[in-house]
């Protein structure tokens, strides 16, 4: 997607540890206007399939998501970090790692909302090493729900969660894929 | 508005310790043809406010901001919960204390995204004891940043947040104004 790219060219900050920072337009500031365009790429993409509902985790794959579900007329369901006193009775639980965060996350899903009758479209910001996204297949796979299709916004290759992903068989789309990039001269390789 | 009150009504669950339930519809699982709804209410009352940025606090805000933030054609900022290796440089912090997960937080937005040229709207999906909200108001305040509206979407007038923050003369706006309600019967009733 080519205006994706030029933003992440123009806006994107390469930093030492494989880290790049888009938080002026997709995960702190969020340019609502470039995820209309993304929602409407993914509709490109998977606007065929009969997608019942959004399925993203919190909280900086929300806002995409959000549009995402908009534009396909379903509903969103976001797996939630962590046990909070709102969210009681059986849920789905997985457990993922947080290369940003550098944690461990228990991730929970409530069985309410994700059963063996969704056809889901997985959307998340980013893919590196895809431990978000293995938690997220994860949750989707015990409730039975079929996926659909899994959309990224950037996914960085020369980690290796989009490749493992896509050997196991699943319909993987990433809008923006950085095949290199360095943090000295700021250079963003795309592949 | 009375497609929430409705909404509220049929799909809330009243649970003991003050716990309004609305994860089938606002912040598990999101309806977004509901937020579309919201966010039109939200133009009516602010719609002639010059608002440049919609502000909020991850996670359970960014959906129903970020459909706010579309209508009125601005940037979505969220503040983010502690410290993230993909922030960086100078920030505006503040500490919350969560009154659903029993915790305390630091709360931060970068400076890049938040000045004194900012005419911001803040939105939340829930105002109960105020904690959060009153901690996007101290960070917004110390931006310099022009206070134009409060948008929530579920207030709880029997805590204290939003008499509080009326007191202080923010103009606040509450979509579902709930009085009194009762984990044994189920009941809830509105403003």
């Amino acid at each position: 997607m080519e205006l994706l790219k030029q933003r992440i060219v123009e806006d994107g900050i390469v930093k030492p540890g494989n880290v790049l920072k888009v938080d002026s337009f997709l995960n702190h500031q969020i340019d609502v206007e470039l995820l209309n365009a993304i929602a409407a790429e993914f509709e490109r993409i998977y606007g065929d399939r009969p997608i019942s509902k959004v399925f993203t985790i919190e909280a900086s794959g929300i806002a995409v998501a959000c549009v995402v579900a908009q534009r396909f007329g379903v509903p969103l369901v976001f797996a939630k970090k962590a046990q909070s006193i709102n969210l009681d009775g059986e849920s789905f639980t997985t457990r993922i790692e947080s290369y940003t965060h550098k944690r461990v996350y228990d991730v929970i899903v409530s069985k309410k909302y994700l059963s063996a009758s969704d056809h889901i479209l997985i959307i998340d910001d980013f893919l590196a090493n895809g431990c978000s996204l293995d938690g997220l297949i994860d949750i989707a796979e015990t409730a039975g729900a079929t996926i659909e299709g899994i959309g990224i916004v950037i996914e960085k290759s020369f980690q290796l969660g989009g490749t493992q992903i896509r050997k196991r068989g699943y319909p993987l789309a990433s809008l923006a894929i950085i095949e290199a990039m360095d943090a000295e001269t700021g250079e963003i390789v795309f592949a």
